[in-house]
C-alpha cells in the first residue's frame, strides 16, 4: 500500500492555479530535479492520472485546499467533491487562509470536525500578505487544531515565502514546542536547511517531514535518506508533489531506503496521520 | 591501539545519572542510531565492560566527571578511584560546575595540576541554570586551563542545552579564537550543524572534533568522514558515548575512514591530547 | 575544451603575493584537500605550467587582478600583459579595490569596456579594511558592471574575511536580487555553507557557483555534485585554484559528474560568461 502525501489532481480549481495554469513554472520544477511531467499532468486528465496511480502502485493521494494564496485558490468544497467522485483514491486536507483566523476556525469546524477532511494546510508565506508560520496571530488556528485533534501541514522549505527565511527550521521548532499536542507535517522539508531541520526532528517528536519534490536529485538527499532509514523512520513521508513530478518517482523514493523501513515511509506513517490504522 | 574518548563505565556515580538510571532515555539514543545497548550496559557490569573492551580492541576509555549537571553528578574523586581500580584501562577528565568559577579553578588545581586527570569537561548548557559555553563568566576557567596547559572538552551539539542554539559552531569558534593556547575538544561535534562546524575547523586549528554517537547513521556522517579523511585527520577523535552504543561501533567507525588515517583517529590524536605520546 | 575559471600563473605580480610567496600557506591548502602543488607551481615556471595545461587538457585559464588586497596586489595591467604574451591561453578579470569606488569604476572603463578583460573580481573581505560584499558603498561598482554588461566574480566562502560571516550565502542572495542584470560568480562557493548556498541558487538564476578548491575532498562535495548534475548544470564552473592544486584535479572534477553535463561544467558555462559562445 502506498499513500502519496502531496498529489494535486487535474480537477476543479487545481486547473486554474499555477501548478497547472503556469506551464513554465511547472516545467521549472520538473526540469530542476531531472524529471518530466507525466502525460496526465500535461493533458490534464483524471482518467490518465488514475491509470498512472495504478501503474505505479499508488493507492491513495492526499489533496489539499488553498485559500488566500497569492497564486489562486482551491476551495475546500472542491476537495470534498473530489473525495466523493473518486471514492477511496483520495484523502483531503482543508486549506486555510492564514490572514483570516476566524474564517479558518470555521473551515476547520465545517470541513474537518463535521466533514471528511483529515487535517489542515497552511502556507502562510505564500499568502497575499506573507506571514511566518510561527506568527502569533496564527496561534488561535493551531489551538483549534490541537482541540480538534487534527494534524497541521505547513509549507516550510523551497519557495515558502518571499525569501529563504520563511523556510528556516526554527519556525517549526518553535511551533512544535508551543503546541506539543499537534502533529505537524513539514511540506518541502525545510529544504535547503536539511542538516538543521533533521537536528530539530531528532528531539521534537511531533514533527513529520515530507520533503516531497525537494527529496529528488537535490543536495541534502543523502541526509534525508539517513534520517529516514534510522531515527525518522516513523515520521518521514513519501509525497510526489504531482503534477510537478511523474508518479514513477515513487520507485526512486522506495529504492533509496532500507527494505525494512519502506512500508513505514510509503504507507504506515501517512495512515497513522490520516487515522487509517 | 584504540582510545575511546567518551566511555562512561557502570561504576560509582555513573550508575545514578541519566545514562544508566533513565533506561528510556538511554534506549532513545541507541534506537535512534540503529543500535542496541550492550550486555555490560544493561547489566551494569564492569566485568562485562572490560570483556567487551577486549573483544573490540579498545585499550582505554576516557571517563569524565560531572558537577552541577541537571541530570546528576559524578564527582571527580570517583573518576580518580576508577583510574586506580582499573589501572591502564581508563583516563579521566575533571567535570566542572560552570556555575561555580572559583570551585572549578580549585578542581583544576586539585585533579589536573596536582592529580591524575588530563583535562576538564564543561557542559554549560546542561547545568541547572544553562549557560552558553562562550559566556564571559566562564573565561576565568578557560584562562586557568590555558595556564595549566590542559585540554578543555565542551559539549556543543545534540541536546547541549534547552534549544539548538547551544549547539551552534559560532560558540566554539569564538572560544578557540579567544584562547589560542587551549586545545578544545567538541563533544557531540556541533551536530547537526555539520557543514558549518567543519568550516570552522578548517581554519581554527585548536579545535578537535569528537562527534561520538552523533557520528553513527545520522545526517552529516558523509561530511564528517570527508573531513576526517583529509584536513581533520589530526584533530578527529573516536568516541562511542558508551553506554548509549555498544563498543562494537568502533568497527563501523574504523571502516568509514581511509586505512592510512585510521590510526590517527582511533589512537594518535587522543594520545597526543592525553600526553601519552 | 576546458576552461579553468581560477588559474593564477607564476607570472609577474602573482609571484609576489601569498599564493606563491608564502609557501606554508600554499601548502596548507594543498595538504588540506589531499593534494600536492605541481612542479610548475613549486618551480614557478610558466613553461611547465603550459605543459601541465596541455597534459591535462586545459585549454584556457582565467587569471584575475588584485588591488587593495591585504596580501598584496596584482595590477590589472599585468593581466593584460599575460594575455598578450600567451595569446589564446588566458582570459582575464580586472581586480578592483573595494575601498576605492571611483578608482574601481575607472578600472572597469579602462580594462573591461575599453580593454580586453571580461569581467571584474571583488574580494571585499580581504581588503586592508574588510567589507561585506553587500555593503551599500559598493553598489555604484555593481551598477557600473550592470551598465557595462560584464560579470562580477566575488569571493564568498573559505577565508573570505576575518570570520565566517563573510562567507555567508545571504550576501550573494541580496546582491543577486538587487542587481538582477548582473551575472555573479561566487568564488569559493560559499563553502562551508553548502546546502544553504545551493538553496539560494535554486531560485536566483543570476548566480554562478565556482567552488574551486573547496570542491575537492571536502564536506559538502556530494551536495555540490548533486546540484551540478541537475539544476545547476548551467551555472556551475570548474576551477582549480591553481597554484594551490595541481591541474590534474580536472580529472577528479570531470569524473564526479554525469557524462552529459561535463561539457557544460568544464567549458560551456564559462564560455558563455566570457562571451566566447
Amino acid at each position: 500500500m502506498v499513500i502519496d502525501f502531496r498529489l494535486r489532481p487535474p480537477f476543479g480549481g487545481f486547473l486554474k492555479v499555477g501548478m497547472y495554469a503556469d506551464k513554465a513554472a511547472a516545467d521549472f520544477y520538473s526540469r530542476n530535479i531531472g524529471m518530466k511531467r507525466s502525460a496526465s499532468a500535461r493533458e490534464e486528465s483524471m482518467r490518465l492520472l488514475l491509470k498512472e496511480m495504478d501503474e505505479n502502485g499508488i493507492d491513495m493521494g492526499v489533496a489539499t485546499g488553498r485559500i488566500g494564496h497569492r497564486k489562486g485558490n482551491v476551495p475546500n468544497a472542491e476537495i470534498v467533491r473530489l473525495l466523493e467522485e473518486y471514492p477511496g483514491r483520495f484523502m483531503g486536507f482543508a486549506g486555510l487562509d492564514a490572514g483570516d483566523v476566524n474564517g479558518s476556525i470555521e473551515e476547520i469546524e465545517r470541513y474537518c470536525v463535521d466533514g471528511p477532511l483529515k487535517g489542515v494546510v497552511l502556507e502562510p508565506g505564500a499568502m497575499e500578505k506573507p506571514m511566518y508560520a510561527d506568527d502569533g496571530r496564527l496561534y488561535p488556528i493551531y489551538a483549534a487544531c490541537e482541540k480538534a485533534g487534527i494534524p497541521v501541514q505547513i509549507m516550510i522549505g523551497g519557495r515558502a515565502g518571499p525569501d529563504r527565511s520563511y523556510s528556516h527550521p526554527k519556525i517549526i521548532s518553535r511551533l512544535a514546542a508551543d503546541f506539543p499536542g499537534v502533529n505537524f507535517i513539514v511540506a518541502h522539508g525545510c529544504w535547503p536547511f536539511v542538516q538543521e531541520i533533521l537536528g530539530v526532528c531528532f528531539y521534537q517528536e511531533n514533527i513529520y517531514l515530507c520533503p516531497d519534490l525537494y527529496f529528488f536529485n537535490l543536495p541534502g538527499q543523502d541526509d534525508y535518506i539517513r534520517a529516514g532509514n534510522y531515527y525518522l523512520q516513523d515520521r518521514f513521508l513519501f509525497a510526489s508533489a504531482y503534477p510537478f513530478t511523474p508518479l514513477s518517482c515513487v520507485h526512486e523514493f522506495r529504492e533509496s531506503f532500507k527494505p525494512e523501513v519502506r512500508d513505514k515511509l510509503l504507507y504506515k506513517n501517512a495512515a497513522k496521520l490520516l487515522g487509517l490504522d
